[in-house]
This record gives C-alpha cells, sequence and structure tokens, in this order.
C-alpha cells in the first residue's frame, strides 16, 4: 500500500518544485555547475525508516553541516570544559564567514561560524594513521551508515582558495585558541566541508542526532547523550546563520544548513529530516529547503515547544482494594474485614512516558492519600519509558511511604523500575502481574485488621469450591479425591494438554504462566491453598491455555476425569452442584469489573 | 504525607542559601534594598498545583520579566506580520541595555532587549478607558490568576531617572517603529517593569505560558499558542542576555530574567518554574536563580532534547483475528473459515501520545500490510493525546485504505479520532470496545470468504450452548424454554438483580452495559442470537454484574430458575451435562488469551 507519510512528503516536494528564488552562484566551480532543479527530500525516523522524494540520491558535498560533526567530535575527544574554553556558544547574528572572535579572548562565538568550526576541528585528536578529517570522514559515515567519501574537486578548489578561511586559522593561532599547526586545522576543515552525501545520507545522520547519539539503522553508538545534547541545543541557536531566531520561532527544530544546498534538522526523539536544493539565499541557506522545512514543521507540528511532553493523563485509573479486589477467593471472614478496610489500600495505574511532571503526578496523588494507608500499588505495567529523574522522585516517595510505614507494591512486569532504591527497612514487592499485586494489597490489609480466620492457612483442608456444595456431594467429591505433591519449579500442567479434571490445592503456592514470547513466560496469576486449577481445558474443543508450575514444594488433590465420569455415573445430583459452582466462579472471573 | 517534590525543592534550596555571589547594588533605591538573603522558588505544574520553598511569598518588582507578557499581548493585538515588520526575533549577544538596533531599518534585534520591549508596549491597543499599561497589567494578573499592583516607588524612580529607555523610545521613534507618542510608551514600559509579583506568581505565569496560554488554577485563556510558541521560542535564544547560548545548551528551557531578583522559566507541556534572589552577576541575572535553574533542569532533565517524544512504543500490539479472535462463538463452518482466512483482518493496539512520529509508525504499519487484507482494526482506546496533525495522517492513511478496498475499524471508546475525514464511499466503524470491533472484523472476513451457514442467522433455533449436550439433554432443555419479547431499548436485566435462569437469544441483538459512571455507561459487549446471558449472577453470593439491554426488537427464550430447579430434581444428569457447558464457556471466556 502507499504510504501517507509518503504521499505527503511527495505533496510538499511538488509544491515547492517550481519555488524558483535564490542562486547557485559560487566562487567555487563544483557548486556553481549544479542544477539549480535538483530538490531532493528525506526524513528517517527514530527507528530507521526512510522516506525519500525527488533527487535524494544525487551526491553534493556538505559543506558546513559538517561543522555539527566536527563539534560533536571534538566535544567527544576533549570534554565540555576544554571545548567551552576555546568556543563558545552564544549565537552570533552574523554571517558565517564573519570574523566574530571575542575582542579580549579571541574566542569564536560559536562553533557553527567558519572561525569557531576551524577552531573546532583543530581540536580533534589525530594519530599517526588517522589525521582528525580521517576521524571526521568514520564519524559522519558512521552517523550515516555507510562509508562517505571526499569529493576531491571540491576540497581542491576550497583549499586553494580558501583565503578567508586560511586568516582565520592564523588569527586563531595567534590567540592560542589553535595550538598546532593553523594550515593542518585549515586543511582538515576544507576536507571536512568536501565530504559527499545524499540527501538520504543525510536524513540518516539527522537520525542519528534525533535518536541521542545512536544511528537507527546499524544500531552504533556514534556520540554520547550529552554532547548530542549540547550540539542540538547549538544548532537551534546558532545553526542557521543570522536567521536562528526567525528559525528558532517559526520552523523550532535544531538545524544546520550548507552551501552545498543541503539542510538537516533533527527532531529530538522523533526524526531526522533532510533536504537538498542548490539555489540559495542570501545567507547562505537553500531556499527550497527554508520553505520546505517551515511547511513541515507547521503541518505535522514538530516545533519543539509543541512536542515538549504533556504530564497531565499519567494517572489512568485510581481505586482500592474493596472497589476493585483481586481474583482471589477469600473465606467471609476476610471478605468482611476488606469491604470495611479495602478503601485503606491503594492501586493507581500509571501510564506513558514517566518524565518528571508525570512522576510528579504520581508522587503528588500518592502524598494526598490518607495517611493511614495500609498500602499503595503503583501498576506500571502500561507505562513506557522511565527516566532516571522520575525513578529518583519515586525512591524518594518509597522514603516518604517508609516514614508513614505504608507499603509499596509495584507491578513493573518489565522491570522499569531496576534502579529504584528503597529503605532497606521498607516493605517493597514487585510483582508480575496486576492481580498478584492486589492479591499482596488485601493480605497487608487483613494483616492490619483481620482475625486469623480470615487467612488461608499454609494448608488448607476445606476448598471454597467445595464449601458451597451440599454436605453429602462435597463428601462425596472428597472421597474421590487422590493426594499428589510436586516440587518447587516442577510444571505440573502444560499448555496445549487436554482435560483431566481439577486440582485442589492443599497447600503451597503455584503460578500460571503464559506461552513463551520471546524467551519470557509471563505470569498470569498466582495460586494459593484452597484454589483450583485444571478447568481451563474444560471445554473439550479447547486445550490448557496456561501452564501450571509449582513455585514451592506443593501438595494438591486430584479430582481425576475418570472420577468426574464414576460420580457423574453414579451421583449425577453431585456433579450438578459441581459443575454450577465452576460455572459460578468462571462466570466471577469473567465479570470482575475491570476499573478502566 | 510530605511530598517528594516539594523534598527536592527544599532541598535545593538549602543547598544555594549558602551562594553568597552577586550584588544587590543598584541605581534603584527600591532594588538596591534588597535584602541580599532573600531566596524563593516555586514550580506549578501544568494541572495548576504550586510548591513553593522559601521567601516565595515575598513581593518584588517583575522587571524584564514583563517584556514576555508585553510582547505577548502586542502580538495578540497586533499579529505577527505586524510586529515582525518592527521587532526582529534575532538573538542580540548584547547586554539588556544595548542599543541593538539594526542600522538600515532600525528595528530593534528583539523584543526583550529593552529597545524592542519598549517598541512591543507601544504597540499594544489602548482604550480612553484603558492604558497600555493596563492592559498588561490585566493579562499578567489573568496570567498570575490574582489582581497584581504596581510598585510605586519603583515607577516614579525609573521614570524619573530613565535616560537611557528614553533616549531608546525616541530612536525608535525617529526610525518611525514607535508612531505614537514614544514618551507614553516609555512611561507604559517603565510601570510594566514595576509591577510586583511573588516567586508564586512568576511561576503560575510561567505555568500559563507553559500551559500554551491557559491558565491552568483560573482555567483563563490569556494568551493564543501560536503567540505562546512565538514568545517561548524568543524566550530561549533571547531571554537570559548575552548569556543566552550557554542557556539553552545547559539549561535548554525558555526563560526570562528580570534585575528585580527573579527568573522565570516554562516547560511547554510540563511546569512552570520561578525563582527570586536580588543579588545579581554582571549580566543582571540572579546568581542563585541560575545555580537553580541548572541543577534542577539537570537533576529533573527538562532541557528540551530531553523532554521531546519519543516515538517508537506506539504499537503495543499487532495481531489477526485467527489469533485474537472475539468472544462470540460462531458455528464451526465460521470458525474454518475464520481459521484459515482470520490473519487477513489486523487489529493494530494503539498507546501513548499520537503525535507525528507515531501516526508516521502506524501508517507504516498498515501500508506494510498484504494488500488483500480485508479490513484493519485500529484499537485507540489507550491512546491519549492525538493532535490534529495525526488526525489528518489517519486521514490519509483511510483514503489509502479505500483505494485498496480494505475497511477500517476503529475502536475508539473517548471520541479521539471525531475529527477523522474519510472518503465517502468507505466503510469505516467506530466501536466502544475491542470485542466489538473484533466481532465487525470476523464479519468481514466471513463476508468474502464464508458460505451462507457461517453466518449467525437474524434468528437462531439452535444454541450453540445447546448444541454440545447430549439429544436427550438438550431436549429436555428445550421442552422447558419459555418465550419473551423485548422491545428495542428495553432493560432486560439490571444490574444488582439476583440469579433467575439464563435467556437464550432467538433474535434481535443486545447490549451488556457496565454501571453508569459520569453519567455515561460503557458497553461491554454486543450479544448475538445464539448466545445466552443471565448466567453472571450464577453465583448466588454474588448478583447482576452488567445491565443487560435489547438495541433491537429481541426474542429470547427463558430457561428460568424454577424450571432449572424442575429439571435438576427430575434429570440431574441432563444439569450435570449443562452446568458442565456453561462453565467450560465461561472458562474459554476467562482464559482467551491476550495480546500483551
Amino acid at each position: 500500500m502507499r504510504s501517507p507519510v509518503q504521499q505527503y512528503l511527495d505533496d510538499v516536494h511538488a509544491g515547492l518544485v517550481d519555488e524558483l528564488g535564490g542562486s547557485t552562484k559560487s566562487k567555487n566551480p563544483e557548486l556553481a555547475q549544479a542544477d539549480p532543479m535538483m530538490f531532493g527530500m528525506a526524513i528517517t525516523t527514530a527507528d530507521g525508516y526512510t522516506y525519500a522524494s525527488g533527487d535524494a540520491d544525487v551526491p553534493f558535498s556538505i559543506q558546513s553541516i559538517s561543522k555539527v560533526f566536527g563539534y560533536a567530535l571534538a566535544l567527544q575527544d576533549r570534554g565540555f570544559v576544554y571545548m567551552d574554553e576555546r568556543i563558545d556558544v552564544e549565537p552570533s547574528g552574523d554571517p558565517f564567514n564573519e570574523i566574530s572572535l571575542d575582542a579580549e579572548t579571541g574566542k569564536p562565538k560559536n562553533p557553527l561560524i567558519n572561525a569557531g568550526a576551524i577552531a573546532a576541528t583543530a581540536q580533534i585528536r589525530s594519530t599517526t594513521k588517522k589525521s582528525a578529517f580521517d576521524r571526521i570522514l568514520e564519524v559522519c559515515s558512521a552517523a550515516a551508515g555507510r562509508e562517505l567519501e571526499l569529493n576531491q574537486k571540491v576540497y581542491e578548489y576550497d583549499r586553494d582558495t580558501g583565503k578567508r578561511n586560511r586568516a582565520l586559522a592564523w588569527l586563531l593561532a595567534s590567540s592560542e585558541i589553535i595550538e598546532g599547526d593553523p594550515i593542518q586545522a585549515f586543511d582538515d576543515y576544507s576536507r571536512q566541508c568536501s565530504i559527499s552525501v545524499t540527501t538520504k545520507d543525510l536524513s540518516v545522520m539527522a537520525a542519528t542526532l534525533a535518536n541521542l547519539g545512536t544511528n537507527p539503522i546499524t544500531g552504533q553508538d556514534v556520540f554520547d547523550t550529552e554532547v548530542v545534547q549540547r550540539v542540538l541545543s547549538v544548532m537551534l541557536t546558532c545553526g542557521m546563520y543570522d536567521d536562528s531566531g526567525d528559525w528558532v520561532s517559526t520552523v523550532g527544530l535544531p538545524a544546520k544548513s550548507g552551501v552545498g544546498g543541503g539542510i538537516l534538522g533533527a527532531l529530538p526523539g522523533q526524526l531526522g529530516l533532510a533536504s537538498f536544493s542548490p539555489p540559495l539565499d542570501q545567507h547562505g541557506s537553500s531556499v527550497r529547503g527554508l520553505r520546505a522545512y517551515k511547511q513541515i514543521s507547521t503541518d505535522l507540528e514538530l516545533h519543539f515547544v509543541r512536542t515538549s511532553k504533556a504530564g497531565l493523563s499519567t494517572i489512568r485509573t485510581q481505586t482500592t482494594v474493596d472497589k476493585y479486589p483481586s481474583t482471589v477467593r477469600r473465606p467471609d471472614a476476610a471478605k468482611e474485614v476488606l469491604e470495611e478496610y479495602g478503601h485503606k489500600a491503594h492501586v493507581i495505574e500509571v501510564m506513558g512516558d514517566l518524565l518528571f511532571s508525570g512522576a510528579e503526578v504520581v508522587s503528588r496523588t500518592v502524598t494526598n492519600l490518607d495517611s493511614d494507608s495500609v498500602c499503595v500499588v503503583l501498576d506500571m505495567s502500561r507505562t513506557d519509558e522511565i527516566p532516571d529523574v522520575s525513578v529518583d522522585t519515586l525512591s524518594r516517595l518509597s522514603e516518604v511511604l517508609a516514614d508513614e510505614e505504608t507499603a509499596l507494591g509495584l507491578v513493573d512486569p518489565h522491570d522499569r523500575l531496576d534502579g529504584l532504591r528503597v529503605p532497606l527497612d521498607m516493605e517493597v514487592k514487585a510483582f508480575g502481574t496486576r492481580n498478584a499485586a492486589l492479591e499482596w494489597a488485601e493480605y497487608k490489609v487483613l494483616k492490619r485488621y483481620g482475625s486469623p480466620e480470615c487467612f488461608p492457612a499454609s494448608s488448607v483442608k476445606e476448598y471454597p469450591l467445595l464449601s458451597v456444595l451440599s454436605d453429602e456431594a462435597a463428601e462425596t467429591i472428597r472421597a474421590e479425591l487422590v493426594d499428589e505433591t510436586y516440587d518447587d519449579g516442577e510444571v505440573i500442567r502444560k499448555i496445549g494438554q487436554v482435560f483431566d479434571g481439577l486440582w485442589f490445592i492443599s497447600s503451597g503456592r503455584i503460578e500460571t504462566l503464559t506461552a513463551e514470547e520471546k524467551g519470557k513466560r509471563r505470569r498470569l496469576a498466582l495460586l494459593t491453598p484452597g484454589m483450583t486449577f485444571g478447568e481451563s481445558a474444560l471445554d473439550e474443543r479447547t486445550h490448557q491455555v496456561a501452564t501450571i508450575r509449582a513455585v514451592t514444594p506443593v501438595k494438591v488433590k486430584h479430582f481425576s476425569k475418570e472420577s468426574i465420569e464414576k460420580v457423574t455415573r453414579e451421583h449425577p445430583e453431585v456433579m450438578v452442584e459441581f459443575w454450577r459452582a465452576v460455572a459460578a466462579e468462571a462466570m466471577s472471573l469473567v465479570s470482575s469489573p475491570s476499573p478502566s
């Protein structure tokens, strides 16, 4: 099927191909030869898919866009302190080839004007085997995901005629910003500007920045996150020469243009963009490219103000265990206690990315609970990204809860909160399923407010399923039950097996597991003494849908298929009661009100 | 309970209160008198909750922070074109009181240096009743959520001594940027700088900007979104005087400082921040404030590069109806068809905020499906915000699907896709529940690949529940069934009723509804001929958990409680079969594999 995003990109391209403004005049004959009708556009997503339109495979020289990668590499090599002593990060408001050195210190205003870029290139480490340029070519290739090459003719012309850039290199040397050979720096810089790229390459390089340093296609880590944060910040304020302020207001995403006709743009976390069209405006930016970026940013709402996260809908549901109980069957005494005190056990379901403002909402919600709360369950199973800052906030929250002697339960099947730090003496439990957490929360309430008869013993002789039957029926069935024991970890029933009766758990704990998915099984429920299993295969057209496994040594009583057949023959009235009870229990599971 | 966010803010405050750098020297005696130990901080969330620490209720003069609101009001009054002809939005890199007018046009470089701010204030509309200043005071009050006042002494001093600002006003008049009385503009500007605010006020004003123009506490719409976008962009690049570039790199959120000691910062969509501490650095920004912002931005990862959305985890699950069927029971012929062709009906579950990059992933996933797909169900029930751009992308996607003659089903219980535009001749259905959509998707498959016997007739004489019983048992029960009819809309069973047997649907359609929540009932399922209801109240300790309502004229057969008792007495072996079948059906609902 034809992609609507592809279609959109083609529409933008078609709408701008007739834009004939700008000029391809250049002293560099290679650039002056460029076909003014060339126009390519590309978008690469943060997961590495590229859309392209027009002349997106035509090579052109990267020119000033290389400054971004040269600066990033120098930062990576030397660190922030070292680099900030040599190059400022202030917008210059000046044309790209302006001298723009600080009158006192000789520091270039920023790394995206020529002076700053030459100064940055001069800081890149080189070895006898690899020049600074070799290493820039390497990181540009890594960011693009393919081996890029130098355009020798463009380079030779720039090297032979770049008088102003030579002057800048010498000026930088005179103020000791460049400590080595300034002509080597000039030469490396001339080469880096002459790297040949296509629009598609550029969009992948942009996506590597948007992806905070990792090439989304090859998976290679090209730059550290902190370096990318710095580079994108400088691009936002200084990337578009003396148009930067207008750029931030109207387009609002970090970008860099080059006189080769390219513009690279990166929307952090989302997309890399690239355009190529040789005719330039008076500032040296591609005319069609500028218009394309303005349109795309408006149409797709890519402005940084729009793409920042909203933190309002972090909490999906908030309830208590009296209103939203676990599926565990409990003695009547326990039910009464849970009905009366269940509102002291809170269940808060969180969803989406949990950035700081989301963690703030969670922490506010929790701290607003009554201070005599027994426990709080945070269901994180629908959360997405949880950055360190939010793990910190939740760690602080756990300290508050510890002070209040309120226990914390986490439903965290994806282990998103592995970094949580909790007070040593605090009770924090992580669960794979919400139901297991609810069961624990109910247990906490029963422990505080219940009497001994609220608790399922570690072993039981009475089974709730039998207790609703008449005495005769219960007795008849009990006579048929056969003891079985299983070891910790032993699989009792496997997915796919056909019906073989029911098992009543006498002691120990048992988990039910889904089918393996990517090598991982998910626990569906934890079964405790008194509960039954085996009935999921009851429909003879289906099979056992979950694996049943002991998580402690386990004693069960088996009501086998043969026994069921025998009782059905000899005492059908017993089985009427029995199946009706099984149906009732199953229906109570089907119709548990969902909190959504 | 004590909030961990409050605790964090207090920690930051405590860590910086001993920072004794900066000076309170000022020509203005009101400012010079400020206590250098004063230090207040506040955060207001995008939903209107304020955390405050230290001297957050101490009033001080807003000074240059007012420029943000004056510019916003002028933009609101005059529009972008008019304002952009008079004031640029380029970073100046100059001190705040620099002349900074363009040599040719006389335009101030940006609205946050004094020249630009006076020029902006001069554009605000006034009436005979309300001066420009009155209107600025009004919007500042609206943004703060309380009536702010002028500090008369600060104003009088600035008015009487502001020689440089008078000069700027006259220069602006000479280049016709100010067309009216320049001294009126100077006076309005002096007043606006003298508005008295507290740190808490400032944080609410910041939150109004973060909330894209709507005061999160009062709900008042103070500015248009486009105006706020522009203002925040200019704040990011020009807000911190000649420190702006460093600010963007290290703090990375739009902010504005004032020589009164205040700093206002806004993280779009998330938070408003404010600090107040009189000692200033050489640029006129509060020293403690700057350090607080740097620390908070780093600790809480508020930099715009970090807070932009990731688009990778938009698709929660992707499956087809053969693997994840609806709960509808179907004839065997239909089951076979669904097993063979169900993979042509796709179900894609989307979660989180659906910004452009999320919509792109959805559209890419859908367009990569086989072109002979019968239908696609997009389950949007776990999505959060869906901005217009994504509705547009999905609208384009529906056109692509229309071309392929692939039907589109939407699970959209929160009506997030109300703005969707679809081709007139296309089949698009919206459903309240996933199960209803699955049912529809199966129907589409059966319609294309099935024979007549795949369809539940509009009326049935055979009920699946009875068809699994032995002939004698089915016959015995059928003899007990009593016909009942209901009108469209009639409630058949109500939540809370006790068990009164089962009903078999002969013709018509029936829905099951949850309890009312906020005046809205949610449909749980649509029941069709052949299906049964009433068994959810089977457990006599529970009650009917869903309301059952006819959505067409309905004919049912009732297997009443009395009949059940009679058959149980007379033919227990029949009821053994029956209850086992009910239990099996219930278990098949319990254990439907979930796709998560």
